[in-house]
C-alpha cells in the first residue's frame, strides 16, 4: 500500500496581492504561496506542490499540467470573467475524471464553480471584519480530522450569508454562524463524474485566514479527501450492440 | 386552497415524427401531441396544456412564454446541437426561477439538462427492442401515486444502462431492469434554485410508450409535483451592509 | 381530482400546561389546542382536525386511531421515557406504511424520533430567551410556501445548537442563528419507508411561538407536505421462488 | 503521516458452517475466517485481524472488545433474534462515537442494522442461483478502487430485489441486475453520528462468494473508508448557559 507522492497544485488569479498594498502585505508571496507552503510543512513527501496563476500562458493549466495534477485548488475574486472559457472547459473534464477540486472562499463566483453544479452560486455578503464561528456538522467526516470537537473560530471576517444557491451537498461539512446575524454552508462536498469537489468558504484576502492552524488543517485534510480513486472514469456514451444476456426474440 | 390551472408547455424537437415514417405513423401528432393530449385528459381543469417546438421562432420558448410556464417537459433527439444558447440560458434561468422541468428519455443529452447538472449525462445504450421492468425504489413519492406497488414493464425498449455520468440526485424513483444485461436510474429528481427537475427515461420514439397507461400517470404525477412552490428565488447577490444584530466594535 | 379531507391528529404529551401556570395560561387549551386551532383555520375543509394526550389510553394512539390519521404531529418534553414501547412500535410501523409524522421541538428526543432515525439526536442547548432567525436554505420547496423570501425571526427562543446528531436529512428547509453565537439545522426532512417525516425546531413552550403567523404557516404548509401518497408499501420480504425473467439453465 | 494498524473485527453467527456440511466444506474456517485470511492478506501490516462468533460470551463483543475495535464486519443470517440487545445497544453506541461498520448479505436482517436505520429492512428474495451482474455507479468512490470500470459479475448468486426497505443511502455505490429479472441497491453507505456503515449485499453462505478477487478487493477498501475519522463525537445534549457570544437584554 505505498503510493505515489499527491500531485497538488494551487491556482490563483494573484491580481488582489499585486494591486493592494494591504493583500501583498499580508500574503507576500501570493495566496497560493501561503497555501503552497502550509500544505508542503503538513503533508511532507506525501505530497508534491506547485502553483499557477491566471496571467500565466493558458493560465498555468494546460493540457500537461491538469493530467498531472491530483488536486487543484482554486482562489479568484476579481477576474473571474478573464478565465478563458478553453481553460474552463479542460478543467471541468479533468474534475469529471476523477482529479479533485477545492473551490475557496470568493471562487463561489467562478466559471468553474457555476459550470460544475448548475446554478448561480450567489450569496448574501458583507465586509465589516465580523466574527465568525464554523460549526461542525459531520463529525466523523475526513475533512475534520484534526480538529476541535465542535467548532472553529475566525476573530475576523468576511460574511457570506444564506441562501447560498448551490444544488444539495454530498455533505455538509461546516455551517458559519456570523455575528451580525447570518448562517453559511460554509464546507459543502460534491461529487461530478469520478472527481471530489470541496467548496470551503474562508479566506478573504485582508484577514490573515490562510495562516491559521484550524484553516491550514482543514486544507491539508481536503487533499488526502479529495484525491482521486475508484475506477477509470467512462465518460462516453457507449453502444454495445450485443448483450450481455441472452434476449428472448419476440415479434 | 382553490388554485390557479396549472401551465404546462410540451416542447418537442419534433423531428423523427416528421422524418421517420414508423414515427409518424406511432406519433401523427408528434411526441409532444400525445402527451399533451394524455395530460388535458388526466388533469382536466387543474392544467392548461401547450406546446412548443424547436422549428419555431426562438424555439416556441420566448421570454413571455417561459414567464407563462409553470412545468416545461422536454424531449429532443436528433437535434441537441441546434438548440440555441440563448434559450437554453433562458430556460435554466427560469428553472432556478422554480419552472418545473420534466426531461424525457434521450433528452439526457440535451445542453439545458448538461447545463443544469455539470456532467457529461452519458450513459450505454442498445436498441434491439429489449423487455425493460422499471422497480418502485421510492415508495412514498407522489411520483409514483396510482401505479403497482413494485414495478411497471414494458415490453419493448431502447435500453439505457450504467454508469449513468449525473451528479446524486435527489431521490431515485425508478431502477430499471432490463433483459440484455443492465440496470439504470431511470426516474430521478433534482432540485436546482428554486426549481424542481424530474429525469424520466422512457420514450423511445419507435415505440408507443407514452400511450402506456403507467407511464403516462407518472408523466401526470410529474406536472404535480415538479409545480412552482416555496418562496421568492434571491438568485442575485446582495450585499446589505448593515448588519441585522448588532457587531461588536474590535480593533 | 377532489380528494378527502386530510386526517390530522396533534398529539401532545400535555404536561408542562397543567403544571407550570405560565405555560398554562400561554397554551390554556394545550400547546395540541393551540395548533389545531391554528391548522383547523388555515386548512378549512381541506382537513379534519383531532388531538390525542399521553393521560389517555394507550396515550390516545390506539391501532383504530392511527389507521384513520394520515398525518400525526409529536410534541413531548418531560414524559419522553413515560410513552410506552408498545406505542411507539405501532406509529414507527404506520410512519413505514405512509403516515406523515411532523416532530416538534423538544421531540427531537422522543422515543418515535430516535427510533426512525438511529442515532441519538442530542444537541446543545441554553434557555435565556434569545433571538432567533430561521433562514430558508431549500427556497424551492413546498414547506416554505407563503413565507418571505430569506428567513423568519422569532424574537425569543430557546436555543437549540449543532452538533445535531441525526443522519443526513433528506432536505435542510432552515438554518437557525441563535444570538448567542450556535447554527442549528432547524428544519429537516426524512423518508422512513413510505412515510415523509419533518422535524421542525420552533416551539418552547414558554414562548407564544404557535401563535406566530410564520409558524403556523409552516405547520400548515407540513399537512399538505407530508400527506401519504405513492403507492402500497411492500414492508414484508418476499420469496417469489418463481423468476419473472428466464433464468438459463447452468451447472 | 504514519499510523497505527487498523483494528478490525470479523463477526460471524457461525452457524450454517456447523449445520450444513455443503457450507461446511465451502468455508473450513467459517466465513469469518475466509473474510479474515482475505484482509489480512490484502491490508497486511496496515491492519490487525481478529474474529469473534455469536457463540462467545458477550458474542465476542465485550465493551473492551469494541472499545479495540476500529472496523467492525458483521455476518448473520439464522440466528439474528438470539443477538443479546445489550450487545446490541452496544454497537450502535460504538458506530456513533465513530467505529466502521460494514454489513454483509443477509445481516440486512440483523438487529443492529435495523437499529441504526430506523425501517424494516426487508427485500424480495429469491434462491435459484441466478447470475448477478454489479454494476458501478459511483466511479470516483474510494470503494471501488481496483474494479474493472463498469462492474463485476457472480455467476450464482442468491437474489436479493427491490423495494429494499431503507432510508436513503449517502451514496449508492453498486446497482445489481439479476438474471430473474430484479434489480438491487448491493453497495449502500450510510452516515450514523461520526460512523461509516457499510452495506454490500453479496455472500450467500452456499456459494464461494468471499473468495472471489473483486469482492475480496471491495472488503479491504471498505476497511480503509470506514475507519474513523473526523473529531470527539459530542453525543450527549449539552446545557452551556454562558453564551459565547453576547445576548442583548430585552424584556
Amino acid at each position: 500500500m505505498t503510493s505515489q507522492p499527491l500531485r497538488i497544485t494551487i491556482w490563483n488569479e494573484f491580481v488582489h496581492e499585486r494591486e493592494d498594498p494591504v493583500v501583498g502585505k499580508l500574503y507576500p508571496d501570493g495566496i497560493h504561496g501561503a497555501i503552497a507552503a502550509s500544505l508542503r510543512e503538513k503533508l511532507g513527501e506525501a505530497a508534491e506542490v506547485s502553483t499557477a496563476t491566471q496571467d500565466q500562458p493558458e493560465h498555468g493549466l494546460s493540457a500537461e499540467k491538469l493530467a498531472a495534477t491530483d488536486v487543484l485548488y482554486w482562489w479568484g475574486h476579481a477576474a473571474h470573467n478573464d478565465v478563458s472559457d478553453e481553460v474552463v472547459d479542460r478543467v471541468q473534464q479533468r474534475v469529471l475524471e476523477g482529479m479533485g477540486l477545492v473551490v475557496l472562499h470568493s471562487a463561489h463566483d467562478s466559471k468553474i464553480f457555476k459550470r460544475l453544479l448548475g446554478t448561480r452560486c450567489s450569496l448574501r455578503w458583507r465586509e465589516v471584519g465580523e466574527r465568525e464561528r464554523l460549526w461542525i456538522t459531520a463529525p466523523g467526516h475526513p475533512l475534520v480530522s484534526g480538529l476541535p470537537s465542535e467548532y472553529i473560530e475566525l476573530p475576523h471576517a468576511e460574511m457570506y450569508g444564506e441562501y447560498f444557491d448551490i444544488p444539495q451537498p454530498d455533505d455538509v461539512i461546516f455551517i458559519s454562524w456570523f455575528e451580525g446575524g447570518e448562517v453559511f454552508r460554509s464546507g459543502c462536498t460534491f461529487t461530478r463524474g469520478a472527481g471530489k469537489i470541496f467548496y470551503f468558504r474562508p479566506g478573504h484576502e485582508t484577514y490573515p485566514i490562510y495562516y491559521d492552524p484550524n484553516i491550514q488543517q482543514v486544507l491539508a485534510n481536503a487533499a488526502m479527501w479529495a484525491r482521486p480513486s475508484g475506477v477509470t472514469y467512462v465518460g462516453e456514451c457507449r453502444n454495445p450492440q450485443e448483450s450481455l444476456s441472452p434476449i428472448e426474440k419476440r415479434d
